[in-house]
């Protein structure tokens, strides 16, 4: 079926004429009015007709990936640099941001820092000593993570809101994926040995992502899924602090509800000394109360941030008075004094356990990560500035690989303490300075007084720091608005609760991708009517003004990338609702329709097995005596059907820029067809 | 900034105005005319963006659901049966179409049934010797394999010309799959227990795929990466027969080039007899200078045919004749004789390789599938019908559970022989029926003769069939079409070639994924332009002729699904693109647009991380003085809106239905705003 490429402006169709049924009297009454107003444009239609057809070639693939490439490298089109010096303070200033804002920075803002520095170092100290616990590490490792890296973020990052430290998440999935290589409690110094490396694994990947602008990999988890694996998260968190709160010797190593539930039955009917539990309970609501009052009165915030400290303080005195370790109660005992040892000789990168560290890594990597620009950029947007995600990222990276080195571990902005060093007025990271010192006198000074303070308000200051990590209001509203969402969301939930944390991490990825691979492979194929007395077309479904044309079957396909995965699928749909296969979709009578016009608004791209759909169909509906015309393809797409001599096989006057062009031209012919 | 929901008819947006700045000489040129025409219109936009938040509710995600599935079980709305009977006499009726086709089935089919069923019999005898060879199992489960699935398919199946048995292919992923797992050499009982286990799975799932109705499960391997791994496998096939045609003794088990070129080098330094390479080489001229002749001349196909048959009874006289077994030249020697033994005790469902097996069982099962509907759907659309594709697959499954109950392995079609069979006019699967009882009196009576055949001859014949499964022109015209495509088919084929089949396989799938989520990722941001004297608005980069507007930004976004994956991408590239951040993208002047338009016709579903994009544009632009106005949100998009309270954030006076209402309500506000 030959058509000629150029077009004559009278007749928009080849000049093979297809002989056309009869046809009823109530098409010939619905075309009249319509097809006559139609004529005057006629001309105008041919010449975009034409130019569908006539489009200059899209860029190749390669080309534009340079080019994307290139706007990585040059972002935001800036201009280049005009000498090597200024390139290199360009590049120093990108670096460091320390040196820019550093230049503004006044006594006011220093003394704003200097108290949110005190307020979230009293929350963080007692924080980073039950965080490393829950890690498996010895408590000064939470208080080594609490001072290098804050102070490394500080010179490269640019949030001016986040605290940086320890986080229970973090610290949760490195204790349960480590401990699978290696038990901590046969094996630490091989156990520590391996989560320094995989913090500089995830340092490393982290300012990798950074730098090679590769910031959509944070975005692999989508919103509801994240929601999900943090409420899992806390509970298997708070669970895990029943052994602190109860003061049980024996606990499991397993995470999941399950095997946790069980190892507290079994550990309650063995010894245990209600006194850990009763002090843990008493200043668990002292703290939780003093939140309370924080939130009803903003200006009482600091009651409800020093909480965790005074505790810790008075929970040691008591035990010192009482001398309750003697009877029962128990105390984190000897912590190591003195600042961060070096770590660079306990990194392991050969040996049988480096791919597992590499693989540790950049799940942490990724979580940190997600964690850090979520309230990164949260707090930033409450103060109106944009946060640099790549930037963030480069710092983020830096500031692990620096604490790998440094006796740290895995480090990222925590939430609670960002809220608060957000509340107490913070001006700019110096905040994080001042409390990376706090923590430093208290690892020269202050760490004899903790031999006597219980691990029960360890695991207390943990607990009250969970409720923020649930969001069941959050749920509510995914639930309301996407119950798929929500469907990730319980994925990633069960997944952490009752299978593991990467269980869950997995339940949540796969999720999230299944569902866009499912609106690839199962479009939607509409089928559209004119909206009367204009010239715009929509979905039947969706409009219920939109009326159908008879003789016209017009169908929308609703996927941007017609391929392998949804070809044959779209061919079926389309030629079963062409010749009314589907009898229960009897919309009008059962003539089959003259002209079938797809339209192909939504497909911007095509492969060949979409091309040999939509030849198939031509084919198939060819032999039947009707017409298909296409309507709107993309720019790839029209190249490709170009390429593959598609548009050949169609007919070049069978593709037209817009429906309404298509529809006009299918009506004027069966116009012209009623008067031959 | 709260806006009614009800609309007066004079003006579209809501009571509030926004102060505008003043605009130059230029603007207000070019709004005066556009303008003025579009006021008449104003009372209908206003009723269609009335419609636009008033549609029904999108069916709920379950009850879509629900009714695909009721569309499987009850497929294309046929009639619920009448009566039980009826019911039943139908169900049989799907499932042994046999009993439809056989009433109608004359003689004069059965003859020429009977042709080509001789003819694909003498091909397919020493095909399926060589490709038992190739599985790595005795010469006769090639012939069993050639018997019972062909004759199950003839009862089951609905192709007339498929031509049912061993392929190269699948023998060659079963070997390499399953030698991994236990060795043949070392322990042939336990290798061919693994083979039944595995043809029984792969049974199995074929059925379950077709039972179900997953039909879309086959479409995961794109046409292109099946192209690359047919070649790939094709050649690695091709250079496994080096050792029968060199005569060798001792070969690797590996299948990539590497490792067999070395095998080869290592063997040629050892023994070999030149004998077997020159007869496997002149018979293998002879068969391919048959072929030419055959396709030269349609009517001597049947040369081609049998061309492999004399081959071997040639070969094996010489053979007998010169005693060349006492001289170095390897033949078959003895092959039992005798029907299929049954099998059903050697299945192993527990035990340590249950799981392994089911696993391959699944890999065998997709491509089994792939090359059988492949195969069947060609030959159908050139005799012009069309295959059921589930009932193909049920067919086939059914043929290889019973054929791993009878000592067969995975059998599917086979193109040549397929190719063959039409050639030969054959007109139902009753040519599988004879093919089927020749292979039995091969079984019964002439397997003695097959001792003296030499092992060269069966790897000319494999050699033979290979250039079938090598298309160069098909990868050419990929190349052309579609670089992306080509690339899928490149890495299938080196994967296959220098890893493995599974590698390949593997390599092929990812790289088809990959790009399906890449268009998810990043998706197309283009600037919109009008055609001039129209209401029509297209991409300004496909078409040179569309004018941008001066004053509006129209945005669209080229993905049918704005979800976490993209919607941090499409909010920093819609912000950067109107405020002009990318300076190297100055199309006009550095004015800031007053309004945006963004064109969400693609956009087919949103989840909650696409609404807070969306919020965040609006916040960001509109702090800068900017409107956002949406275009055409799609029917789950305009839902999920309503649900977040979006619409009432954005304004349900600033959603339209198409760009055309939003540019022409937008152009009669600045006319308002310059009278004012």
């Amino acid at each position: 079926m030959d058509c000629q490429e150029s077009l004559s402006t009278d007749r928009p169709f080849g000049s093979k004429e297809r002989e056309l049924p009869e046809f009823s009297q109530t098409l010939q009454g619905a075309m009249a009015p319509v097809a006559m107003e139609l004529d005057s444009s006629m001309e105008q239609r041919t010449e975009l007709a034409f130019s569908v057809l006539n489009t200059p070639d899209p860029p190749a693939p390669w080309k534009e990936f340079a080019s994307s490439v290139k706007g990585k490298v040059f972002p935001g089109g800036k201009k280049r640099p005009s000498s090597l010096l200024h390139g290199l303070v360009s590049a120093l200033h990108g670096l460091f941001p320390v040196l820019m804002w550093g230049r503004n920075y006044d006594l006011k803002s220093f003394q704003s820092d200097i108290v949110a520095g005190l307020t979230i170092a009293s929350l963080g100290v007692p924080q980073s000593i039950g965080y490393a616990n829950l890690a498996k590490l010895d408590p000064q490792y939470g208080l080594y993570t609490n001072l290098v890296p804050p102070i490394i973020y500080a010179v490269m990052g640019t949030s001016r809101e986040i605290a940086i430290g320890p986080v229970a998440v973090v610290s949760l999935l490195l204790s349960s994926m480590v401990q699978k290589v290696i038990d901590p409690s046969t094996d630490p110094t091989a156990y520590k040995k391996i989560i320094f490396t995989v913090t500089f694994f995830a340092g490393v990947f982290q300012a990798s992502f950074g730098i090679l602008r590769l910031g959509f990999l944070v975005d692999f988890l989508s919103h509801a899924a994240v929601v999900g694996f943090m409420g899992g998260a806390a509970i298997v968190i708070g669970l895990q602090q029943l052994k602190g709160l109860l003061g049980l010797s024996h606990f499991t190593n397993k995470t999941d509800m399950v095997s946790v539930i069980n190892a507290v039955w079994v550990g309650l009917h063995q010894t245990w000394h209600p006194a850990n539990f009763f002090l843990g309970c008493s200043f668990l609501i002292f703290i939780l109360v003093t939140r309370l009052v924080g939130r009803r009165k903003m200006k009482l915030f600091w009651v409800a941030a020093i909480a965790p400290l005074l505790s810790v303080i008075a929970s040691t005195l008591i035990v010192f008075l009482t001398k309750g370790d003697k009877h029962g109660l128990k105390t984190i005992q000897y912590v190591k004094g003195g600042l961060n040892p070096s770590s660079a000789k306990l990194l392991q990168f050969t040996g049988p356990f480096s791919a597992e560290s590499a693989k540790i890594g950049v799940v942490c990597a990724v979580i940190a990560l997600t964690e850090a620009v979520a309230v990164g950029r949260s707090f930033a947007s409450a103060r109106g500035y944009q946060l640099d995600g790549n930037k963030e990222m480069v710092a983020i990276g830096f500031m692990n690989v620096v604490g790998s080195l440094s006796s740290c571990y895995v480090a990222t902005g925590s939430f609670s303490r960002t809220a608060v060093n957000f509340m107490a007025g913070c001006k700019s990271p110096v905040s994080n300075v001042v409390m990376a010192i706090t923590v430093f006198f208290t690892l020269e000074f202050l760490t004899r007084l903790l031999y006597y303070t219980p691990t029960a308000i360890l695991a207390s200051i943990i607990l009250s720091a969970l409720p923020g990590l649930i969001d069941v209001g959050e749920a509510c509203t995914i639930w309301k608005v996407d119950k798929m969402d929500f469907l990730a969301c319980l994925g990633a939930f069960f997944g952490v609760l009752f299978g593991s944390v990467e269980i869950g991490l997995m339940v949540a990825v796969v999720i999230s991708f299944a569902r866009i691979m499912l609106s690839t492979i199962r479009p939607r194929i509409e089928s559209m009517g004119r909206i009367q007395g204009t010239d715009s077309f929509c979905s039947a479904r969706q409009y219920p003004i939109a009326a159908k044309m008879p003789g016209l079957a017009i169908i929308h396909i609703g996927t941007s990338f017609l391929c392998f995965m949804n070809a044959n699928f779209i061919r079926e749909r389309i030629t079963q609702y062409v010749l009314h296969d589907d009898k229960q979709d009897k919309e009008y009578d059962e003539e089959k329709p003259l002209f079938v016009i797809i339209d192909m608004s939504n497909v911007m791209n095509i492969d060949s097995s979409g091309m040999a759909a939509l030849g198939e169909i031509h084919n198939k509906l060819g032999s039947l005596g009707i017409q298909v015309t296409i309507a709107n393809p993309g720019w790839q797409v029209i190249h490709k059907m170009k390429l593959a001599k598609l548009v050949e096989i169609i007919g070049s006057s069978r593709i037209f820029l817009t429906v309404a062009d298509a529809v006009g031209a299918c009506l004027s012919q069966i116009e012209d067809n009623r008067h031959v």
